[in-house]
């Protein structure tokens, strides 16, 4: 049994601590948070205890921790998580910059612990079989990828003057996807955006509309378009033009209903937002990190992963920010 | 050149006299009408001639006759046709009696003339791909077929007390369907139904909901399902099922425009009705006619399909009635 | 807590095992197999002890049963359960004759114990969307209903002879899903069939494709088609058609992954089987069934249902075999 | 009648022959092609006479040209029907240069005559729906264009070198597309490509694979990709987000089979290629341009419309040849 920390009782803690629970290999033994009843109520739920930071980092049976709390406390916990000897789940993303992303990808390497990032959407059913699909020549060699990432309504604008900036904060996923379907990195970047839904958005300093194009070293090309706001939903589609056809990923939906009245034939919106679109790639990436844990093998999502998505995000704000290419 | 004459100036008619227009073969010469006006104006359209009946068949240069007109005067147009030796291209059904319809067909025999019924549907593009497909073997053998036939809505009482009945009216074109997808005879055949939509059908002595079942010569199962009134337009589908797999042949819509709203993801309902979902089978019935003719090949819908129709209509219409099975 | 029995360590036991497992609410106490080994298996998984029948009974804390066995011990069990006060959850059917599953519910009547038919496609998020769609007037009243039906591949001949037939085996829950969703009883049934998958099939006195009508006491009609072997997997669809539209239940698919190359455009074939198509359906049962005894409020599929649709599949077999119609 | 001389007797000057002569109100009464046995065969079909240019300009009686030649006859054509009061329609671009479309454009203003640009994309029963339902409001305020424009296959090199590149060549259409679903023009245009599917394209100082954003006034933004190879046809996609939803146009299939079996469910790829897929554009373009001499209506897509549509054409050729953003 591995005995695990939770960091983290909001939102995304909560999925994890309960596909945790779920796994074979593991036990939650602890859960921290700055929210003491929010830890003690995911601690009762799934059995473990409510703790302080200190508590964890003194405890030599810990084996791993899962980080899920805010941002600006990832930096931190990984690298006291490394300097323990402790294997590291964290949610994306690693820093809101890129220097302190790179000092924690040093000091895991350093500590030779396994670090995963939560690139959820790797573990998802329909982007994974895409990917393996793809990768067995079903079009060919890959030439294009359109990426459609689209939320259902905009965060509160606090909480987007805390974000980093939509490229850091939502675009990171897409950053992700883009290196792991076409499996190269990019060469130039060329962001533009607008703020189109809520004039808060600007007057925080961000956009909310977004349109990415990145030229690869093998001159492959990628679009990216963003929006965090679409009125049907979570909007969470790509395809992959290669020299002999296209897979495309397309969202999923609650049923299989279809109505078809004097009005229209209408079926399903998508899956409202992540924790129901993603559900399946959550319990997935946890099974995966506990599998690797105990087998001793990589893990598909690794801190490098994170820091290269950094990289881009950071790459498409400049873009977007100074109205230049960016050459990489 | 092939001369033609055209009885009947109504909705059917002008739909055949504007693809008549179009064959590169053929000459409209004469339109007959008992609403003189009517044969004059589609006469004006395309350059023919508003006759009388006897004028046609003392006509030695017309060579063919399009046979448009109200259902009871089929069968006496096409004895007048065969006895003048001219090909006959007759809307369904040959006629509302069994015995009649035999008879057209003996004559038709007799006078060794090409007789065509109108069951366009066998060249409506997506139920004829589907055919030569199933044909070319890639779901194996056939095994079932579900036939969806719906209108979208009834058509006025009077016009029900003279139709014959709604399996010689509507389900004709149905049971065609039977007969060529599976290519194979009705062994026995059940029938019922209710008077759901409007109940002057009910009053006229009709139904307007049925469903039909019938078992082949070689075992394999049909059902059909008709209803006079689809609120979202004109339903025609069919499935098979074989031994390899299933072909679904779908509706067509007008445009392939999808909105996604708060409300759902909807595309187009299908088609209205018949003019426009068989728009282009009555195109390419008529042309077949015409290559049929000019090449002194058969045509692929004879007037013994028409009886064969015709007597699994007059099946249904007693297994309904009476409550029975009916073994042909 | 409530104190669970569970019946059968198969195939489907396995299912309700692990469903239950996740049920807040109960715990599996016992596990009962013929093979002992099966039974421990199961019970160490999920912390119960294998044990023989008898001790079950004996146990006045064991407050509910579930029996996943095959079906000729069901009445049995049902009546030991009913005997010993125990709340019950039977796989379908409840037996295979109509004398002794009506005594069954007498059983369960007189006991007062709730007694809940596994009819887990009620549970099935797109049919229980569509009921409350329909049942919410979304396409005015229902008028039609047809059901499609089909297994990825037939059982072995062994099971064939032991199964009651395909109706009862197979058509069971289709018959259960007319009731549910027209909400109205036969009147009338006509059942016919063929063997055309494997003569196997008709040694073991069965068939393997049929097409039953029922027309209802209002006047409704459904046409239920079903086969024992889609090449393309588990085809389980529906429509209703109402007067003011139509409701669709559509097949799940595994992934969102559609391919287009020089052949096609091609989507992923249906979940595979039951255990894969209906594996929320399976979980969401068994939650409804320890939620009801916990509110002490009725099931939603009881032991009355469970006799109407063997009823229904006894008129069935009778119409099949008798070449009638069955008048109810 | 209008008489009209059509300049082109090539692949889509026998479209435009075929669409003219099904014209209530035109005739075709000259047909001039440096190919005279191509210009008398288009006559012959279509009853006009195969004449020399000069023929046309001498006739007084000519009312209206048809242009469908090469690309670097058009502006001369343009000038010469403008001069002679002849009302002009014209297959895009209106020239390779900004400069001569622009002198085009003042000398169809200064002469006042009609002149009509063949941007058939927005007669499409499909596009054309869609932007009356965005113009009805239906999802709100537009805020972003994503086009896919994908080719089956690339043309030869010796075309490629004469097109005037991708952009003006191909992307044209999208960039009309782009002004006339946004109703917006461009503030900045940046492109980029690559050469992915034959190294003659490159070697003829072309590309095949575009990624295009364009940012509008309204700060609305738009991408386009394209390609001269999709494996599975022609591809012609857009969407737009609005702030209340979202609109798509699909591609058209040939027919609405779909085959269910051991390896997928498969519909049928898109329509194979543009006289295909803009079959009922065509047609439909040229019923609008006879329709606006009769009614003397203004045109739907003018000179000004082709002009403006080059000069984002010229802005990307700018964009991806020099690597940098081109602001308008």
């Amino acid at each position: 049994m591995i005995e695990v920390a939770l960091f983290g009782a909001g939102r995304i803690g909560r999925i994890h601590a309960g596909n945790l629970a779920r796994q074979p290999r593991a036990k939650l033994k602890f859960v921290v948070d700055v929210d003491t009843a929010a830890a003690r109520e995911v601690a009762a739920a799934h059995g473990g205890e409510a703790v302080a930071e200190a508590a964890v980092f003194a405890d030599r049976g810990v084996q791993a921790v899962v980080i899920a709390t805010s941002t600006d406390t990832h930096a931190d916990l990984i690298l006291s998580a490394a300097g323990a000897g402790k294997a590291i789940f964290c949610e994306k993303p690693v820093d809101l910059t890129v220097e302190r992303a790179r000092m924690c990808a040093q000091a895991v390497a350093q500590a030779n612990v396994t670090c995963m990032i939560g690139f959820q959407r790797r573990f998802d059913p329909t982007f994974a079989a895409l990917k393996t699909r793809l990768t067995a020549g079903e079009i060919g060699a890959a030439e294009m990828l359109i990426v459609t990432s689209r939320d259902p309504s905009p965060p509160p604008p606090e909480y987007v003057a805390r974000s980093g900036g939509i490229f850091k904060d939502m675009l990171i996923h897409d950053f992700d996807v883009f290196r792991w379907i076409l499996d190269d990195e990019a060469m130039s970047v060329y962001a533009t955006g607008s703020c189109l839904t809520d004039p808060a958005i600007a007057q925080a300093g961000d956009i909310d509309s977004t349109a990415v194009t990145i030229r690869t070293r093998r001159g492959l090309l990628a679009q990216i378009n963003t929006s965090r706001r679409a009125a049907y939903g979570y909007d969470q589609r790509f395809e992959v033009l290669g020299s002999r056809g296209m897979l495309q990923a397309g969202n999923h939906r609650p049923t299989e209903v279809r109505a078809s009245t004097s009005a229209s034939v209408a079926a399903d919106k998508p899956e409202y937002f992540f924790l129901e679109r993603y559900r399946a790639a959550y319990a997935s990436e946890m099974t995966h990190f506990f599998d690797a844990l105990a087998s001793g093998s990589a893990v598909r999502t690794t801190i490098d992963d994170g820091v290269a998505a950094l990289e881009l995000a950071e790459a498409a704000t400049t873009s977007w920010r100074e109205r230049r290419i960016v050459e990489l």
